[in-house]
């Protein structure tokens, strides 16, 4: 048996799961653990204080460390203290998915060039596998959709603000409380944690490299407990999701926004903390992978188990396994939002005049907009109402202009949300 | 690169789509394909016919071939075929559940001796990723818990019969009639099939052998149109349920039974042919993974992924990897369900007297069992009512022994139906 010694970077809630975990694997000998703060308790057992270092280039250069498996976040001083491992042949093992969303397709060429692979399950949808079934058993099938919950925050969130009709800040609130969302929600709330992890199933799925910056991210800080009954009445709930699509002609269509998703669709039933991956390919069909996407013990599993892997391929052979160094070397074709067809949920409010349906039909008609569903809400005290609209499959760049005409005429006073549907 | 030759016993639905799902490897050469009847016509393009052979020996004896496919099903010829295909140095990948359940432990004996491997990606649940991620991704977990949806055919039928009222017997014809149902259905519907699926996974999930014969099977032929519509007025659907546990103490059950299954649970919103497997365990939590468990295309994604999983590992090293290369040892410590707990869905028809629900009652309490929700469903002509109950969590041989007392009884004149319960 071949013992691998380890170096981890970062002694979190992660990197202390995943110290337990490794604990009754006999071929593993964790060597070093880098921390910020090396005088800090730790909440482990029979824990030798003398593994920590307060010095990340003490394990990257170690020379007795076969892998480096990185749970600190971020990308100062990671990206180059990851680089200086790989450059000193060392496997990688990272949590990170900001880090490979941003500078995944740098890493991975200089890892081909030294013959090293990075493993990185726990990346995106923490304990569920997705990454290895996509590099493995799925390689067979030309992916063409993902479609997933990747974000537990906003999951939360959205599941509170629909079963306990709460606004959005109260719900924000109490996940705060329970340790659900961060006290800065932005990496969370604003779309940015789901993107990574999305242009990380893209760039695997479609084996080209995606350029996070093009990636339209639009979060759920603008959803309205009106927004929530409006899709509950139509027969909707309201999630956060991400999406990556390869046309037939190789257009790239990568984003994260929220979606009404039609109640009957696996994804609307995904609650909670929970999150959930579609891929849909061909030969395969649709597949779902539904679990814990994110805390200690799931993401320890990831890691772990990527670890696991890793020493068992070592223990077969010395050079990498072509099926994990997968460098994208090719450029996706991603193309702008405006460019995408979708069905599109509008809410506006509008005078209470018999001409204003008819005005909105006409603009909508104009900009080749066809309408399926049209439900007026009440009357408001203002001699204004709420009127919501769920288009056919339409253009979203003649959406927008649509909306521009509308917010010119006299009778739509205001438009209170847009949002794309899933059905 | 390494060229792999490739002999596939086998050309029906799941042969010919690993034919053509194989076409676009340039690494994969198929040479050859041993088939019952060499003149029969094959709907592939440009296939050529000089690949045929009607003797699969002459591929499993072929010094040139790298990995036999086996895709013909059943255990005779099929197991004297693989033993000679490993004897001589030949890696297996196999769709057969049959085989695998029954002879799985020789052949993986044999092939740890032959230094090749075994994959079956295939052989459960289609076209899902199952056995892959059990081996290598998860495995860093003790997996505790299986439940699982692995037969098309029944949930189809149990599906229709939910949606439009209809009797089993309707159902299966309809089945039949769309090809969901072979003309002899026992395998699918008498439990079988998913008994060799479980059998499989909780091998694999707890390392263990596993012995077919003392699975427990019940299949669906009981379920009537009345368990359908009391189980959808107590908030659950029916399914038929492929349960794997190992306990603390290492005790394993597994059986394959009809359950009722809470309607907010996954399992119950996995409908018509679908498959969808759950796995728990520690550190991960609870996973489910949906998809085709059937059919040509779904199931050839995963032999194909299989081979070009292996061709992979091939590339860089001759020696076979540990991971799959899972040999059990151990034989599991099999449990009888006379000896497991479950909550329970009892049927009966009972006289109409103000004292049958208290004779019940008083034989249920007599036998450790707690009541938790009873329905009383009108009077029928001949002055009887059906009563169905849903009970606490209660021994199997408990509840046995209340059935037995209650038929003695006068008040108790039929048991309709027995099944068991999740929540």
């Amino acid at each position: 048996m071949k013992i691998l010694n380890i170096g981890m970077i970062g002694f979190g809630t992660v990197g202390t799961g995943v110290y337990k975990v490794l604990q009754s694997f006999k071929n593993i000998n964790i060597k070093k653990i880098a921390v910020k703060n090396i005088n800090k308790k730790r909440n482990v057992e029979n824990f030798d204080e003398k593994l920590l270092t307060s010095d990340a280039y003490e394990i990257v250069n170690n020379p007795e460390i076969d892998i480096v498996v990185e749970v600190s976040g971020g990308t100062d001083p990671t990206y180059d203290l990851l680089k200086t491992a790989i450059n000193n042949g060392k496997h990688i093992v990272t949590a990170n998915k900001e880090l490979l969303a941003k500078k995944g397709s740098e890493l991975f060429k200089l890892a081909q060039e030294k013959n090293v692979v990075i493993l990185y399950e726990a990346a995106v949808a923490g304990g569920i596998p997705i990454i290895m079934p996509i590099k493995t058993i799925l390689c067979a099938n030309k992916l063409t959709k993902i479609a997933g919950i990747l974000n537990g925050t906003t999951n939360y969130i959205l599941t509170k603000m629909a079963e306990k009709d709460l606004s959005y800040e109260t719900a924000l609130k109490q996940a705060q409380e329970l340790g659900y969302a961060e006290t800065d929600p932005t990496g969370d709330v604003k779309g940015f944690d789901a993107a990574y992890k999305i242009a990380i199933l893209a760039s695997i799925s479609f084996n080209k490299k995606i350029d996070i910056n093009k990636i339209y991210k639009e979060g759920i800080t603008k959803i309205t407990e009106q927004d929530i009954k409006s899709a509950k009445e139509l027969g909707y709930r309201i999630k956060l999701i991400a999406l990556a699509q390869m046309s037939d002609k190789g257009e790239v269509d990568v984003r994260v926004h929220p979606m009404l998703v039609s109640k009957k669709h696996l994804l609307a039933k995904v609650n909670n903390a929970t999150n959930s991956v579609m891929i849909s390919g061909y030969p395969v069909g649709d597949l779902a992978f539904t679990g814990p996407g994110a805390g200690s013990e799931p993401t320890s599993s990831s890691v772990a188990g990527d670890i696991l892997v890793l020493a068992s391929e070592l223990e077969a052979s010395d050079k990498p396994i072509p099926l994990y160094v997968r460098n994208q070397t090719e450029i996706a074709n991603q193309i702008d939002i405006s460019e995408t067809y979708n069905e599109y949920y509008i809410s506006v409010t509008a005078s209470n005049n018999p001409g204003a349906i008819g005005v909105a039909g006409t603009i909508c008609g104009n900009n080749n907009i066809n309408i399926s569903t049209i439900m007026q809400k009440g009357i408001n005290e203002d001699n204004t109402a709420e009127i919501v609209v769920i288009t056919e499959r339409s253009k979203e760049s003649d959406v927008q202009n649509a909306l521009k005409e509308l917010l010119n005429t006299d009778c739509i006073k205001k438009i209170n949300n847009l949002l794309r549907v899933m059905n």
